[in-house]
């Protein structure tokens, strides 16, 4: 674990309590129902902790304190439910704070999941809720297999289409393990975020092909021109590497979350450029039991034997190890939670300026 | 549709019912009881009407028949319920084919999902059943969303291994549309098929970096090496591409029908050179009603709104169409139904000499 690097003068560290309190103290501050500010606290730190740094803290000023002041985003939504079964719950955000929606319905689909074997959810009119993983994995103490996705503001395009038509449309899922860390898989279906080509562009660096086309349409590997185009989606440019999977996954997802929500889609999510727009964004999430295919504690074993076998099985020249999804982010957890969590200087300092305009006390030091 | 080829010389062409009659009649000649004759005949040929060859009739004597004469697949296996809830199904296919025990599982978890709202279920002690698309399909009708997956021998290493791990395992999801044709997204968790590299090994071609690796486990572009290597996940070598993502799917995929139903997984299953080990093979299934999200035309007037706009949005150089997932397929079925259905003269010659041995008529040219 030694790339986490919080040695790194370039990051300061703080402790997952302090972080929780400053971030619902925050919220609370500009309007935020406190249980609904305590609920981002838990989804933002829970990617600090897992070392997903750009859906941590991070966004906290920047995306959602910044929408509430604006106005844009409702501090105090009026979340309701759209339509409910047992097997299924469709809430409309009110164009509040994602995460405690999001947590809302899925708690709803676990409950009812218990309840009826499986269960399905969406949410609709809602905003950027953070990591997907952070809701399937809420399915894992309950001996469920736990789903988790949502769009976004539009950063992709289709296979041979030089529109940008997708989000980076997250899908997670979590399968609880017995003795291994559970399997917890959460991945965009484009190639690379958008900020990875950023982070190209101020290190001068080319990308890798297959990543972003120009404004033309062409591949491109210069990040400048890639940042006039569009990302390409898991697969890269074209068929011959499977871009279409990675096409058809993103839709996939703007379908589950978009239009099975009655909410915004397609064409009708914002892009980087357009500002933000309320409320454009849905989630979508499942469960199921188990127990509804075979004893949980037989299958929590095999799925051990199943994880240790890929661990251990041979690895390629230059390789030391083999990881399984959920693996490096759940080590992650245990090292930040002993050690401190990083938090980069110019996020630290972001959140130190925000404390003296809000008037609160920052004390994040660990 | 021009490149479907059908005049091309080294293609025979039939009709759908004369080769499903066939394909029933063989399998029957040699044991299957004739209503699961039928299935496996309605599975194979979807494929060769939706231009999937490799996964259609050219099958029928190098997969299925030859295993049954061997003994190595039951031609009339003891099919049990393993558990059943009202939201799951789980069958033991007690070594038979794929293709019945699969469409039973389907049905039955559709039948749940009707009166449940949403359903899963699995098949253990399974084989090759074709198609994964062809079960998620089967929910089109009932306003259902549904899901379908296999597990299968394996192809494929993991991200950073060198050890064939994984199978081609291959994830579907269909989703009914109201005037466009239905969302039927079926793809593998490989870059590419293992096929892929055969036929470049007979053109003498390049692979692309990206879809394999040798035995050492370095990446290669020669078919020979590669062949004597593994096939890489979707996303390609190591972690800058994705190669991650498409591990994770294919893993995940393993665990949804190997572990949850309780067969065989990963070092469990099959490698290419072991020799066809019976029983081996795990499906996995699953549907939900769109009426527990919103109104069914609605969300159908709404679908085809999005699938429009991806189809109608600006083409890269040199494209003239953006497809949807599903899309190449409808549209060959429709061409292969008005125009015949074309069988390669290998498989075709194939068929001819696999109905003399067993004293069938051969009437298939259309």
């Amino acid at each position: 674990m030694a790339d986490t690097a919080v040695v790194d003068t370039e990051y300061r560290l703080s402790t997952e309590p302090k972080l929780k309190s400053f971030v619902a103290d925050v919220l609370t501050n500009v309007g935020v129902a406190r249980a609904d500010a305590e609920t981002v606290a838990d989804v933002l730190v829970a990617a600090d902790l897992r070392g997903v740094e750009s859906h941590g803290v991070a966004r906290l000023e920047s995306y959602y304190v910044s929408r509430i002041r604006s106005g844009k985003l409702e501090a105090k939504p009026n979340v309701t439910v759209v339509r409910e079964t047992p097997s299924s719950i469709v809430l409309d955000a009110g164009n509040g704070l994602g995460h405690p929606a999001g947590k809302r319905a899925m708690l709803a689909v676990i409950e009812k999941a218990k309840q009826n074997g499986s269960a399905f959810g969406a949410v609709s009119n809602s905003n950027h809720f953070g990591i997907a993983g952070y809701y399937a994995m809420l399915a894992l103490e309950h001996d469920l297999i736990g789903i988790a996705s949502t769009n976004s503001v539009r950063y992709g395009a289709p296979t041979y289409g030089k529109s940008i038509m997708l989000g980076t449309n997250p899908f997670a899922y979590a399968i609880p393990a017995d003795k291994e860390p559970d399997f917890v898989f959460d991945f965009a279906t484009t190639t690379v975020p958008r900020g990875k080509l950023e982070v190209y562009q101020r290190k001068e660096k080319q990308l890798n092909p297959g990543w972003a086309i120009d404004a033309e349409g062409n591949p491109t590997t210069s990040p400048a021109e890639a940042l006039k185009g569009a990302l390409l989606p898991l697969g890269g440019f074209g068929v011959d590497n499977g871009g279409h999977k990675g096409y058809g996954l993103g839709l996939l997802v703007d379908i589950l979350c978009g239009v099975l929500s009655g909410g915004a889609f397609g064409n009708g999510l914002p892009v980087p450029n357009s500002g933000p727009e309320p409320g454009k964004i849905s989630h979508f999430f499942g469960a199921f039991r188990i127990d509804g295919f075979r004893d949980v504690d037989a299958f929590k074993r095999d799925l051990d034997t199943e994880l240790r076998a890929f661990k251990d099985s041979d690895k390629v020249p230059g390789q030391e190890r083999i990881y399984v999804a959920g693996e490096i982010e759940y080590e992650k957890t245990l090292y930040h939670r002993q050690n401190g969590v990083p938090v980069h200087v110019k996020v630290w300092n972001g959140l130190e300026k925000l404390a003296g305009e809000l008037g609160l006390p920052f004390e994040l030091a660990r």
